[in-house]
């Protein structure tokens, strides 16, 4: 059975840390495989979310509040003390490149190729080779130059991208995916504890999708039938995660 | 040698015959290799343009144009008539779909899931699952469905986008390419004609670029070194030729 996993954020910042999350990936998919201009999208996107906003210093925070978390389950009689001191030390790994004093991504800003580039990305199909000659010849060089162009582009985002996985992949590891089931297509859950994700896992084959809203320990979801692109009044099985962010 | 085009339009109306041209030929890339979400750029910008200009009228002019000028053709002794008559097929085959009374890619703008996609395309790396539940759902379809929308969603904008390409491959032939030289990175050249669009065709090897400027009968080519993104002083060989719209 094919599965599809949703997953939706019920504060800014993690909305934020999936979009930079989903950004790496789309970038390092673009590494790999030759997409052509399309490589400028995530790229340009992700510049333009560092320079909006400094990340640094919210990752810095969390990354510190788990590892007072980790630290106190060292404590634990059951703790499987040899993970935790791995995951300790991945996250002390990530905390030094963030404390550099240059902003990220300040290097591509200086890139003549990408300031020309990244003007006529944001206009209509603005990427003829009258339009931008440059990327017609950048995109005639062979693709181990471009691959390795990319892969040095991508790398000053490293020191902030690195640590915000490793923080999403920690807040997926708070919780297991459970059997629920959407009455008439609609689900609604109150928790005890302040969740940030919210996930849907769901077969492909049901052609249906969740919209999910919510805020701090309450959220709601409406499947969508995706033919008809509108709310499934079917009743709908699938499953559930609620994640926390900091345990 | 590798060798690369760069094609300046001397007018706003053959610019905008090569932006939609280009986005047919990425359309099409798209619907030969997955491209994912990717895809759905040049479609959008395509709706985009088509939705700001109706091109049907500029485009049946011009076929017109092409059909007076081809009839006389046929009249000359020396004439390949075949061709000519094969040519003036072509045009009246395109013709008789632009006339039809509805706006071309209406179709589109009232499709759900592309109206839902058009909207977050316009913001910053808003392709996550949670921004675009909808698009998650349609790239987990298997690729021959996927191949099947784009196909059809592409069809609504042939009757507009194959004339477009006839015109465009009629007016690169109205010119062969010729040797040229520029000095310490300089061309520009007087014409007697009117002249729509510029071509250059140069080695890729010599890691350059044509940024060029011009109007109706006048144009100046300046080169650029691709590595160091400025202006090049070295003697540059490449081809050039300057292309008419209405023989």
């Amino acid at each position: 059975m094919n599965e599809l996993i949703y997953e939706q954020p019920l504060n800014e910042k993690v909305r934020s840390y999936l979009r930079l999350e989903y950004l790496a990936q789309q970038l390092t998919h673009c590494i790999e495989f030759d997409q052509g201009h399309n490589c400028f999208y995530p790229l340009f996107s992700l510049c333009e979310m560092t320079d909006r906003c400094d990340f640094r210093s919210d990752v810095l925070k969390d990354l510190d509040r788990q590892l007072l978390v980790l630290c106190k389950w060292l404590d634990m009689p059951q703790a499987d003390k040899q993970q935790i001191k791995h995951l300790i030390e991945r996250i002390n790994q990530a905390k030094a490149p963030l404390q550099q004093p240059e902003r990220i991504g300040i290097q591509l800003k200086q890139d003549k190729l990408l300031s020309a580039l990244k003007q006529k990305f944001a206009m209509l199909g603005a990427c003829c080779s009258f339009d931008l000659p440059q990327l017609h010849c950048w995109l005639a060089k062979p693709w181990n130059d471009r691959q390795q162009d990319l892969t040095t582009w991508l790398a000053h985002y490293h020191p902030l991208l690195e640590p915000i996985c490793l923080l999403l992949e920690l807040s997926r590891s708070t919780a297991e995916f459970v059997p629920a089931t959407a009455h008439a297509g609609f689900y609604q859950q109150d928790c005890h504890q302040v969740i940030s994700l919210v996930r849907v896992k769901i077969a492909a084959e049901l052609d249906c999708y969740p919209t999910i809203s919510g805020h701090r320990n309450r959220f709601a979801i409406h499947f969508v039938n995706a033919v008809q692109q509108k709310h499934s009044d079917k009743h709908i099985n699938f499953l559930l995660a609620t994640c926390s962010f900091s345990h």
